[in-house]
């Protein structure tokens, strides 16, 4: 156990053991182990964007063991996914990667303005297929937002109960927002303050634009002078606010996006102190060679190993 | 048991013995036991429909035990109901045929846009029925959706714990989507992957048309190219949809038809991948004897034997 | 036991000894025992429509031993009513006459459009009462339809599982069907096959009308030339449409009618195969020596004795 | 279905659906399917006698896969053993033979006068594993009779319940009963009596000696001239005993034997109107072809095809 | 993953994911990981002899935390503890090494001759320790056994639903063994079957000697000539007793005792067969450093990388 991994359990002092033994599982799992920082594989987007859009761009993708497969091969942190999904592999691959279960999802098949996602799985689902965490999502912008808010409540504090570690995904969405406010920087630090204060322990959020959504927060960081002109800036910022970086905050890159730009943001979450990525569709639409490459190079930048670092 | 049925107890790793046993019932029943392919004959149209749109065609079907005979006669894998016509004849027909106790019935009362069942039965019901597996239908693109996709998430995780099979019903209906939307070859692939990620082992789809519903999709389904031109071809994307063809899927024919579009149907399934028909009023709605001699042909069409395969 | 009595019994093969020796009882008890006939007397219109509609015609109808004494004396198969009534006289004349407990009850204090009753009795309160069955209505047509087909999938089992009997009142009523549509035969028969696919060993229905209320229905009923011109015609349908006659329907008489035409109405249920009636307002609302009278002429009918038959 | 079995499911009219499918299954399995009679193959010595004594006479069978094999490849009708066993080998022959789960076990490490069986799974546990029964094992004649009595008095309806058949292994022991009692034929016959009376839908007895041993019994069948002589005679008169053959009850021949002693006894648990054998020892304690061999034997007494029948 | 592992985990197949993970963490932790050999630190001796007699030979035993540093620092596979001891430094050590909550403990402060322990913590306790198995100790031989059974076979139901896997530490003692048969062959391979057939994932018994102490056992011993001269011949049997080497069977070396003693039993249990040893006092009653050196030595035996092997 290194000294960083022994620090960041030292964060969470009324969990019990058993959820600060499965969070020392994630971050000894893999490459990144001990380094304090992680790479989460998530393979939700065929129940979030459906299928085609998912796996079109490498077929291999449509089969479940590929992304234990790649995975494992990759040396990530976790595999994130739904329990579908998990059910598919988890006896295949057992004991092999953290897994966490994906406890809601949300289709695309009616839209709506203000999204709330269906609990499609529950906790004894994770304990049963040998999961480290559960993963859920809440919309901070929704009018839903309450009853998100509400379920992971319980459903975090029966997790604890059985020892598990609990991951939000906080993204903020719904009518309350703008589209450009979805991702601005009041609302991203605002979005993991929110995750954190319903008691995640590993919390996920978007890359924050220089964008400031709300006029009485644009006040308080004009006045205050928060530094947001770098993306490294702006990921100090939301780690500042998931409780003065005391909540293992990592970062979606969304979109697949040209491998200079994952890099670059990539080191901008490594400087700005973020924690980690979680990199789904970049990682699993490229050819399986491909993907190997690249999620090395980004663990290489966490890891400092990164030639331009 | 086949190899065949080996190979495909095999995608079920994280199930126990019962559920497994269940499926290798479902898999090894009928004429086409040991083949890897069912058809399975549903009767609950007199639930969704009303009884005379369901039985005046064939007034043999307003007896329940009609349709256990001629389930058992025409050598189907099992036949699926709501408790009703289950309860009225389960006794008589004790261990002669797999049974799927249908757990969620709709009727046309009080027609909606945005449809939903009502949950008219429970597991318990489907143990003490002898029952191999629950069947459950949601509607992705309803209003409602989440809410459906929880109580199967629920009645699913309480099947599996006591060793039944689970049967997805995916069909997409809703006011998020056009009519010519629920049959389109993305919502469908979209609503098999759905069903999958739940938790289903067997998913029922309605056969899909060339008609792309949603813009992202169509983007993606263009530029890579996927086939669709052929009815053979949309059912291999739909197979491939659902974990790469390591769940089961059927199809079902929807409203009455011409045979040798059936027995075409029929071929364009088997020639995709897929698994076999779900047959409701194409069997029930003639004659008796018609229908045992129709039914033979689709089973003889999955199992090899057609002339024109 | 009659031969006939013991053939409506074989229809219940999935029912524990228990359930079927509480239907024996029913079909057993009264003028009509024997005969697979039954005429019941309910009496939920105290809650149903308030005491002075219900009770002012004939106000020895306020007093709950009324109403035992009434069904007895007159030789009724059952009697029938909401929880304080059946408490205000099951001990004093325990034994005496199947008693069936209604479970949910609808009041007139806010009338709306998509009607749902509230429950008001459990099934242990069955057992307390000595009751043969629960009684349980549903409102095909509303909106609520919904939550009442799982009030009575759940309550159903739990009644089925202690040996009870359960009885469905099948009401179409709601924004989804016109007021004729109420008992048009196509909705008639349509509420029939819910409340048997719902699990009802003995189903209550209106009396239908000629008139047909769904479109897709029409077509059917013209083009299968489904008879409906006489009530005996339009009785045998919906007796057909409860699983081909192997489940009892029983037929209510609505408002107080004129006592030919409810003579000519059982006479039409007998010659169509109905199983009999529950009459309500016809016998307790006038003097009880012209109730007996009444009702011995209807069980006459039924039995037929009736010179007229 | 073959008549038999159906005459012979007739029998448990107060069983649901679920375990009259079971008991179907039971009598539809294998090389006697059909005939109404049933060759089991039980392993529970392992626990009973302890592994050497069971195993060391054909060391393969110490792997619990072996006894999969050989009760499929031989045809038995079932696989009886206790949780240890099942769980070894339940998920690789998921469907494949039906299965019992010994849901009580004892051993020989603390030998009591009055023996008791431990309890050592539950029927959540034969769900699970896919069975089609319990078994149990009472020994009458031990002080500990009444507790062993009330323990399958409440697992019996539990898993009747659930749609699982009730299988009682009724072994006369204890302080009670002299050794040549505990196969005297009015003590076998007795037991058999018990165990139809604690609700078991199948029965397994040991075959029983000329010997009686209770003298209030031993007048009657002197009385009565209750045929004993042979050994057809007493078989005769335990399955009488049984409900008068209402009940199925099948016969243990103990030790390993000579092969023509255990063929004249299937002769005449035949002949006598016994319902099959259960066949540990003589089975896997010999190589498996002899196996194979010595229970196509047995099958061929019992089916009739037996030259000396 | 290694091919040996993968082979371990597939005799598990009726197991969840999950437990199949927590046997894949067993056999990947520690110096031993990937080998299919396992050397587990006990540290119940506290609970079971008393503060004095286990810890006073080296005083720093006293510290629960000593156990935790001492099982990491000598790589063992995992430490097996009472839930006080673990309680006392599951927070701090979290994820350093599996753990085993032994649930049910003995103390000797009311000596009797037939021994059962008292169930002192829960499944619950299990899984926010983070723990990765149970561990309950039985003593087949005592009267009080059949208790000892049905707990283990409801707890060990409870901990194979929630992921868990089950250690049964398997120790024949009680009025009905002889001092010597605690440890005669033919015993310790009948406990090693008693605990396989209670569903053990894993087992543990004491070396057996080459007495025989059951007579009917003896016969078969010496008919079948069973090698026992040497310890591996012995273990080899032990192995072969619980279901043939296909449950993971480790060895107790008992009280302290001579070192090279102890490696002597560590090459005849791996050359038997054997799975690893459970190692206590030997272990933590001797300096730290030493402690270390000996066990390095020990696993060095089972490695294959011993001098002398």
């Amino acid at each position: 156990m290194t000294k960083r991994v022994q620090e960041i359990l030292g964060w969470y002092g009324s969990d019990n053991p058993g959820t600060r033994a499965n969070l020392a599982r994630l971050l000894n799992a893999g490459t990144l182990g001990g380094t304090g920082r992680l790479v989460i594989l998530p393979v939700d987007q065929g129940f979030e964007h459906g299928p085609a859009r998912s796996f079109a761009p490498n077929p291999a993708g449509y089969n479940p063991l590929y992304h234990f497969e790649l995975a494992i091969e990759t040396g990530c942190s976790a595999y994130a996914a739904p329990l579908g999904f998990l059910e598919a592999g988890a006896a295949e691959f057992a004991g092999e990667i953290p897994l966490i279960l994906k406890l809601n999802n949300h289709d695309l098949l009616n839209e709506e303005e203000d999204p709330i996602s269906a609990v499609t799985a529950a906790v004894r689902d994770a304990l049963r297929l040998g999961c480290a965490a559960i993963g859920f999502t809440i919309y901070p912008g929704s009018t839903h937002r309450n009853r998100m808010y509400e379920q992971i409540a319980e459903i975090g504090a029966e997790a604890k109960a059985v020892g598990l570690a609990v991951v939000i995904w906080s993204y903020p969405r719904g009518s309350g927002l703008s589209k450009a406010g979805e991702t601005a920087l009041d609302v991203v630090a605002y979005a993991a303050q929110i995750a954190a204060q319903l008691g995640a322990h590993i919390i996920k959020v978007k890359l924050p634009t220089e964008h400031l959504e709300l006029d009485a927060a644009k006040r308080v960081y004009e006045t205050s002078r928060i530094p947001r002109a770098t993306l490294a800036d702006r990921v100090r910022h939301v780690v500042q606010s998931a409780f003065d970086g005391r909540r293992i905050v990592i970062f979606s890159g969304g979109a697949r996006e040209d491998d200079a730009a994952v890099f670059e943001q990539a080191r901008a979450i490594r400087d700005g102190g973020g924690f980690g990525s979680i990199i789904g569709r970049n990682s699993f639409q490229r050819p399986r060679a491909e993907a190997v490459k690249f999620l090395a190079q980004v663990m290489g930048i966490y890891a400092g190993s990164d030639a331009e670092s």
